[in-house]
């Protein structure tokens, strides 16, 4: 801040607003915050269609604080709400409401106020919109876009959604290698009146292949005459259009990127893939791994109707269904010794819930560092042996445990000693499978979420009864 | 790109490299991947000690493989291998390493090394590996730090690590609101030196305090003598130096982020966060849920001792233990029953089993929703009744099948209805309490992650058996 400053002189034909005399007071920018109380004033100017004081309120609000209060309102007055917008601010809106709320303005706002309001938005955006719109409305819309935004909305809807493709963008500043510093400026110049945000300058050959690239911080350093050939640089992460997504975020993640340049199989740049996406696919993955864990997906927050949502649940817990009644069947297997001491059968829910708990945990921990990237494949054997030397120690402390419950329980030294070394038994198997079960599965090529979990936790359950009963019926013989 | 380009004078007080004039054959940029083969290799040079090969390949290689690559070799291997790169690139690839390895690095670097990796670094990592040195080591290194970055790292080294303060950056670059457009241009060449990335330009009054920003894109649009407090952007988001990371991450996603300035109480701007710190802060969030519902914590990743990790689970698992104890006084009060139809005992794990999946699903889905805002607290009512009428649908299905199974299986008709009902009732109760107590842990300011999981599992079985037995028993008294 203190160094001397460079005098630039600015070409005078870029449009600038007035510079203004007056002495301002400025204050700290706040933000206003969509509580509850804003939520009943909106609601409440709605019903009196009060429309310039709510075009006054909207204008203080950002498109997110926007859409958050749509997303709260009924979907009449969020209807009504969303009708004062422009189709600048609009754009941005829609992209952020709850999916239900968007449904009811395609079916409401007509084709020509879609099609306005898309052709302001970002062609990655504009596609996910148009995708998820009623086919017959899709196909309207798609015919009354802007011809640039048309053509750019149906190369995207050809990518898979969850492929780097299916994420770009088609916007970005790119020049030649052979042109001059001066004419990336001019570059971002003309592409600031379309794209909010700019970090980079991409540079193509003759044949549009990605060379290298400029940050606009370094536009800034290098006199404009160069040639970017010379300034640029050469090192730049790409990733291919059909790369996946997780493997996107892994790149964002690993190489702290701000944007990716996306090229297709003979490196031309067909697009980009900024951080504010990869944030939403983080969370989906994220969220994903944990709905997998336990028996759903992903999706079913998106579906509304509840036979959806049983659908895609009830496979899952009719083969979680055969599986525990298949510890059913070792049990009847076993009548006999439970008969003759009833007080066993207090015993299973417990030996099944921790060794059920113990192999969950080594699950979470090898499907979330596997998800991640912070466990590789071929570490398996440290892991599994650091599992085991903590499972170990807690195994020993939970078979004491139970053990002097059992004993002093039953008041019958060794059924003591059974249950409690049952108990630590499954929880020594229960952390062998936990850890090796999603190894196993991401060797064979299988998602480590959906084979660990309750599927996990009924198998154990099957395998700490089995042990269970088996020691039991031991002790009967020897008693 | 097609626009004419406006001829900008270049004050030539800037270094510049050559303008070569060779024509070189420009090709798009490879990534090498770190894969076993790689890892192989470097271990033979480092067997051999070839450092120029090594040196060469290295140059090759980003930061993060190069981590990477430390990571995957032995410590004596890694060791040698960080030893051949310079303090910038060190710096770099030190942040990236695990925390094992970064540990033996400190024991054998020596303060001098330390501090001068260190002083290349930015603030808030300087600060990350300052934190985590053992007392004695950070306080030689601390000494050693040039004096700017001893101040900021002491300052930063005052605010909890979780929140706003703790992962920011001193660095930014800033100038007053009546500075020129030109002063800005010449403030960001001036940090371009020390700062990796640069998105924006804060403006600040004479007190500092944050008034306005303007991003690099726009410097470019506007004229060097105008004034920037004429041109900057006013709405700003800011966040205060205390907000909680999961906070300010929450706004990165929803205001699609990519830097926010950090604010004292006064509004006075004391630092920034950027895109990739909170990258990590949401995958480390996500992660924790996942380990809190299994019952573990995120932190567990770090801590290498099995000691360490038993200490951590042992409570939660204790707990389970006395609340599964429950679980078996309820069956022992209905010993009667169970010993005159132990076949009932052979559905009790099929109950539980699938009644606890049935509430975690539900639990997954709320704790999930409300971690990462998709769910309000207030809509729990439509969230409930959503669930319900899913987990009717399923669980008239589940109580059809086992009730037909366990009719067959039994030969006794009134069997069948008991055990099917008893699924139907306690699936039920299941997805009520699934949905239900996530919601009121976090209206009571308790963690939703931490109360659903396993215990809330072991709850369902308590339950699910006790509906079980109660039926079998009137069952019995009917018969």
């Amino acid at each position: 801040m203190e160094e001397q400053f460079n005098e630039i002189e600015n070409n005078h034909d870029i449009p600038e607003q007035e510079d203004t005399e007056k002495i301002e007071i400025l204050s700290p920018p706040m933000l206003i915050e969509v509580d509850e109380e804003l939520i009943q004033e909106f609601s409440e100017l709605i019903r009196l269609k009060s429309v310039s004081v709510l075009a006054n309120l909207l204008y203080d609000l950002y498109p997110a604080d926007i859409a958050h209060l749509i997303n709260r309102l009924s979907s009449e007055e969020g209807e009504y709400l969303f009708n004062l917008l422009d189709a600048e601010i609009g754009g941005e809106v829609i992209t952020m409401l709850d999916e239900a709320q968007r449904a009811s303005l395609y079916e409401i706002l007509g084709k020509h106020r879609l099609s306005s309001i898309i052709n302001k938005l970002d062609s990655d955006d504009a596609t996910d919109l148009v995708s998820e719109m009623p086919a017959q409305i899709a196909e309207q819309v798609l015919e009354s876009l802007d011809k640039p935004t048309q053509s750019e909305v149906q190369e995207l809807l050809q990518y898979e959604p969850t492929s780097a493709g299916g994420l770009m963008a088609k916007e970005f500043v790119a020049v030649f290698a052979n042109d001059t510093v001066n004419r990336a400026i001019a570059a971002v110049r003309k592409a600031s009146k379309t794209m909010k945000e700019i970090y980079n300058v991409f540079i193509v050959d003759e044949t549009g292949k990605l060379v290298g690239d400029l940050r606009l911080k370094d536009i800034l350093l290098h006199s404009p005459q160069k040639k970017v050939r010379n300034v640029m640089n050469r090192d730049v992460i790409t990733a291919n259009v059909f790369l996946d997504q997780e493997e996107v975020a892994r790149l964002f993640k690993k190489y702290d990127l701000v944007i990716l340049p996306i090229v297709a199989g003979d490196g031309t740049l067909v697009g980009t893939i900024s951080h504010d996406d990869i944030v939403d696919v983080m969370e989906e993955e994220a969220s994903e791994d944990m709905y997998k864990m336990a028996g759903s997906d992903a999706a079913e927050i998106e579906k509304k109707s509840p036979l959806e949502i049983a659908k895609m649940r009830l496979p899952f817990l009719l083969a979680s269904m055969a599986l525990s009644l298949c510890t059913g069947i070792v049990i009847s297997m076993y009548n006999q010794t439970l008969s003759r001491l009833i007080i066993l059968a207090s015993f299973m829910p417990v030996i099944s819930a921790i060794s059920g708990n113990t192999g969950l945990q080594a699950a979470v921990i090898m499907v979330r560092g596997l998800s991640t990237g912070h466990i590789a494949v071929a570490d398996w054997k440290k892991k599994w042996w650091q599992e085991m030397r903590a499972v170990w120690t807690m195994a020993i402390v939970c078979g004491v445990v139970l053990g002097l419950v059992a004993g002093i329980w039953s008041q019958h030294l060794m059924i003591g000693v059974v249950v409690g070394s049952s108990m630590f038994l499954s929880m020594s198997t229960a952390a062998t499978m936990g850890t090796l079960i999603p190894v196993l599965s991401k060797k064979l090529g299988f998602d480590p979420a959906a084979t660990a979990g309750p599927f996990e936790t009924t198998f154990q359950d099957i395998i700490g009864v089995s042990i269970f009963l088996t020691l039991s019926t031991l002790l009967l013989r020897l008693v």
